[in-house]
């Protein structure tokens, strides 16, 4: 059992900015998302997109502003559950709850903070007759550690930048690429598409355009696919791999929180922003794009505020009675559980003369 | 007559990211504030100090993170009241509302924003008999354009940082610059302590330490001023000048805005944060650390997420029956009143084999 003192659905900016807001207060965190990388609708669909709204960055593409939070909150050691759906949320006796995963992993906290987003990302895939049968033994349909696939032969199916930069990066790692896509164009961000267009001309890439997988073969584990050509002339190949790996995007879907006895509305959580951003269940609070109000914007901005106000009655929840006083961290500094400390120069006091 | 959408009084960091809100839905802002450079707190009070708790900016001076403001709000050509307070505010036939500062600059809007922070700066004036009546007539408390004193004899007093930092600057475009303060102490960031006491050595700063100013002589016009020192020895010293600066910081007061029937508590005004942050006079609204809530936090985020949301119902009410579909910047890119438009590059879709 996983213990913390906020337990956090959703690791994309919200749920990453509330790990700071909760570290000043000294509560830990511990996150669970079913993507295997943290950063949400900013890494799994637009990482090399700028974004103009956020305040103070003229221009930030999706990924950095990732990679800042990651790097703003380091000092909180937060425990990651990656790849994991979080399924099932049960109240204690003791006034804790107990979210479960899809992999049964349990996580026990006085609060839970559904930074759910739009819902958990889920995969769509591909209409093969026994796909599901292969799921884990050689069908994946996202890349948690591509290590994974070292010395292996790998078949990516999808036309987008996920297809394109998973098969540029496996063309070092495995030993064999596939990339498979329903036409003959791509699109992707520029330089992705001339890079793997280099290396399918290099041969390190094995391209099969106009053509889809079709059939999956193997005993325990996969072992082939059959790629079937638009063009009858062609008809169709098999191909032998250790993996397939179709990557035609991912979905969110509110999922089983949409079991969980929460009142929603227009497919997103209702809370109340008058206050504390806490939902109809004591002890649960909703942030972000998960959640909706009068007036809500579905904002990165909105997530970051809504973190920074729902933790300070995080705080009042877990330490009842103990009166908190807020210091600016320009004046209090920063300390992490980690031991760093960062704090603003003292001033000098000095005679000039 | 300065007309404009959106009237801003304040331009701290709320004021300034309204600009850029306001912007994303066409209307255009005006700001007025009682300083003279923009920035509030973060420019008046703490430049050089880093603040560790703005969303995706591990660390960032409050200096820069208002010079980062403008850069972002620069499109959108906002105008500029500074050096004057909002004084009165005038509710008109039509509906729309004129703001009259002190100096008497009026400006008319449909909807006035308070972005007021703790309150309009005020400078601490040192208590010299005749002071009044040389104010605008060689008595400064604070430096809008230091052109003014281009090869002119000025008089700076005051310990900290401003008259430091205003010392150092004036050395190199007044014919005279001497520094006054109380004690022999400074206290300020430690490169401009060092930085006036080289300049001091040089000649280029005359140094008063252990006295204060205590008479202002001058006709029409201050000609110069006597320095007492503590020690009965050194006795007095007359200083013919051309200006003199008591640089002995600024408090923010509420002030005037307390006169305008707004419903005011805990020196803040109340609004209603659970839609649109509008105060107890329709077309009003507050944001920023000068409103208050159950739950606010008087901090920069805080200010950033209330500017997003009080300019989508400010549009509202701008165009009535106008419907407004929001666009992530990301998607529609920002265009700039100035003709200039960022944008996310485009995908390519392009055959790599
Ligand atoms: C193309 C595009 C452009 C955009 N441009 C902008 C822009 O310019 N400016 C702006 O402010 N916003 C923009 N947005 C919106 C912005 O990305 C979202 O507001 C932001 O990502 C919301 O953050 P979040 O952390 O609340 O949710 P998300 O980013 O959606 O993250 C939620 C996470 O929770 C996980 N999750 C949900 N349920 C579960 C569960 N049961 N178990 C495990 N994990 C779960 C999901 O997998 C996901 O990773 C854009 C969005 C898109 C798609
Ligand atoms: C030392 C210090 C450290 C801080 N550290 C942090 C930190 O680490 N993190 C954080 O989030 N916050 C911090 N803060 C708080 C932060 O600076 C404020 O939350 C922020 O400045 C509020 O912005 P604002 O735009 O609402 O108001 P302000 O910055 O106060 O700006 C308001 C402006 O309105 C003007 N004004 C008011 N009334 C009038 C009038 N009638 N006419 C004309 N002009 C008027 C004022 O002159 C002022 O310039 C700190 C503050 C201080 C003093």
């Amino acid at each position: 059992m996983i213990k913390t003192d906020i337990l956090i659905i959703g690791a994309g900016p919200t749920g990453l900015f509330t790990v700071f807001e909760a570290g000043l207060l000294k509560l830990k965190c511990h996150l669970i998302d079913a993507l295997p990388q943290p950063g949400g609708q900013c890494s799994e669909i637009y990482p090399k997109k700028p974004i103009y709204d956020i305040p103070a960055f003229p221009e930030i593409l999706a990924g950095d502003l990732v990679t800042n939070l990651l790097e703003q909150i380091k000092p909180f050691e937060a425990g990651y559950t990656m790849g994991e759906r979080a399924e099932t949320l049960d109240k204690q006796e003791d006034g804790s709850f107990i979210v479960t995963t899809n992999k049964g992993t349990k996580h026990q906290a006085p609060v839970v903070v559904i930074a759910g987003g739009l819902g958990s990302f889920e995969p769509r895939k591909p209409p093969i007759e026994n796909i599901l049968d292969f799921e884990d033994k050689g069908v994946a349909y996202m890349i948690k550690d591509p290590e994974v696939y070292r010395d292996k032969k790998v078949i990516i199916a999808g036309g987008g930048d996920s297809a394109l930069d998973w098969a540029i990066f496996l063309a070092d790692v495995a030993s064999e690429v596939s990339l498979v896509h329903r036409r003959n164009e791509f699109r992707g961000a520029l330089d992705s598409v001339e890079k793997a267009a280099e290396l399918a001309k290099a041969g390190k890439i094995k391209l099969f355009t106009e053509a889809e997988v079709k059939k999956l073969y193997g005993d325990d584990h996969l072992e082939a696919v059959v790629v079937k050509h638009n063009d009858p002339e062609k008809g169709e190949s098999y191909v032998e791999v250790d993996s397939f790996i179709p990557l035609f995007g991912l979905s969110p879907k509110l999922g089983p929180i949409g079991d969980w006895g929460l009142e929603i509305e227009k497919n997103a959580i209702k809370v109340n922003n008058a206050k504390d951003y806490q939902t109809n269940i004591p002890g649960v609070f909703a942030i972000g794009d998960v959640n909706t109000y009068e007036g809500k914007l579905k904002l990165i901005l909105s997530g970051f505020h809504e973190a920074a106000v729902m933790c300070q009655f995080a705080y009042k929840l877990i330490n009842p009675g103990k009166r908190y006083v807020m210091k600016y961290t320009t004046v209090g500094g920063v300390e992490g559980f980690d031991g760093t400390k960062k704090e603003a120069k003292k001033e000098v006091v000095q005679s000039i003369s």
